[in-house]
């Protein structure tokens, strides 16, 4: 057997997420998300016709119904030879234009892309110009408030560290523990652009959004500062600030033991 | 009479260009331009369904189907005195996904968004890399080949100045001179992308597509270092590269007198 490591990039629009959640669930805008495609769903169908075999795609993680990835991770194992630039090319020219496998590399046969995972990087764009262009629109939340951006720095700056992020979570979604290692977050300036990086060892269901959702609303006078450091310390999802929309979450890179930087 | 600018971002995938082109012509993939929306009506019904009155918007000039804009400008004469705000909100809220009004200012009466333009700047981005990730797809032309850059380079910069370009137009759209004068011209590495950026006080039809072609042509070694000179020099037609697709190149900004910069 061989193990190949994917690099995924994908406009999450349209689809019910990385893969379909069991029981019913609300879909942001657009059909029910059991009626939409899941990325992994897309992933297996093309590479089951290129390889003439069934394979399992496994992610690092899920991402949610219209979240993006600009550098998703997932591994495969296969009893095929072919070489992973043919593999690479096929696969591509079958996927919709929506969805592609930027890198196939060939992995140590044990490699997991989830349970390898050592940190991922999320970045949540908000745009807080009068009008966004069209370019960008599937890609930004449309902040229209001013919003205070070293108040919001100095409240994301709380974050940093090994933390209980249930507060950030829905509740559904820690079983255990909420406790997750925040390794950087930073809000940079990007002309009309505001981007929230979080990097991390691992993220709790829509941890990132409620982050951004809280910050926000801090930004903009609606929560109180110190809302997050309350909420960790206190364990208190009703305390969070509105969890902001998937369309502007991306996940930009999973990194593993051996990666570097 | 007011007279207001309008600056306007597009993505043209799904247009027959600013203006629908008399006569039969192909359309660059979709369906016949014949069939396809323009810039321009689209912008000028939802103006008559906000203002109540008939307007004619008036482009810095066309931009061909399939060619997108991050600042074009316009101009359009009303006798409505909505404030500019409330106008840009209402057009806005209009207008389909891809097409957006960015500023609406008030202009000096006899301001002419066409007569008045002193420089235009067009960017055509190439995308280098084995695989175009999802985001850029419509707004990059995707060039496989190896390209040599620094010779790029020294191609790009026999076009600066005033020359008669015609031999990088299509025949129907020079009429008595296809003298332009060129500003500035380069092309800047951007990670796995390439742009090239052209400004000039003006442009035959395709012209930025045909410099961007015979570059790439140049770049990959299909077309000998110093065909743009001779182009310039000969004014022949046939010595040119490929026309780039329209979906690379996107007009960046206008300029007038009293702009700056």
């Amino acid at each position: 057997m061989r193990t190949l490591k994917l690099t995924i990039a994908y406009d999450g629009t349209r689809y019910a997420g990385w893969q379909a959640q069991a029981g019913p669930q609300a879909a942001d805008g657009g059909p029910p998300a059991s009626q939409r495609p899941t990325i992994q769903g897309a992933l297996e169908r093309v590479l089951r016709t290129v390889l003439q075999e069934r394979v399992m795609v496994v992610g690092s993680g899920r991402t949610d119904a219209g979240v993006h990835a600009e550098g998703q991770v997932a591994h495969v194992r296969t009893r095929s030879a072919m070489p992973a630039r043919r593999l690479l090319r096929s696969v591509n020219q079958l996927l919709p234009a929506d969805l592609a496998v930027l890198r196939i590399e060939e992995a140590p046969e044990g490699f997991h892309a989830r349970f390898d995972a050592r940190r991922k990087r999320y970045r949540y764009r908000l745009f807080t110009g009068p009008v966004v262009p069209p370019f960008i629109r599937p890609y930004v939340h449309h902040v229209r408030a001013p919003l205070n951006v070293p108040l919001m720095r100095r409240e994301a700056a709380a974050l940093r560290g090994r933390h209980d992020f249930r507060a950030f979570a829905r509740a559904s979604s820690w079983r255990r523990t909420g406790s997750r290692t925040v390794t950087a977050v930073a809000l940079r300036r990007k002309g009309p652009e505001l981007h929230l990086e979080v990097e991390g060892n691992g993220f709790l269901h829509t941890m990132v959004r409620s982050i951004a959702g809280t910050l926000i609303d801090v930004g903009r006078g609606r929560l109180a500062p110190g809302t997050a450091r309350r909420m960790l310390r206190t364990g208190e999802r009703r305390l969070a600030g509105t969890t902001a929309p998937a369309k502007g979450l991306s996940l930009v890179d999973v990194r593993y033991p051996g990666d570097g930087g």
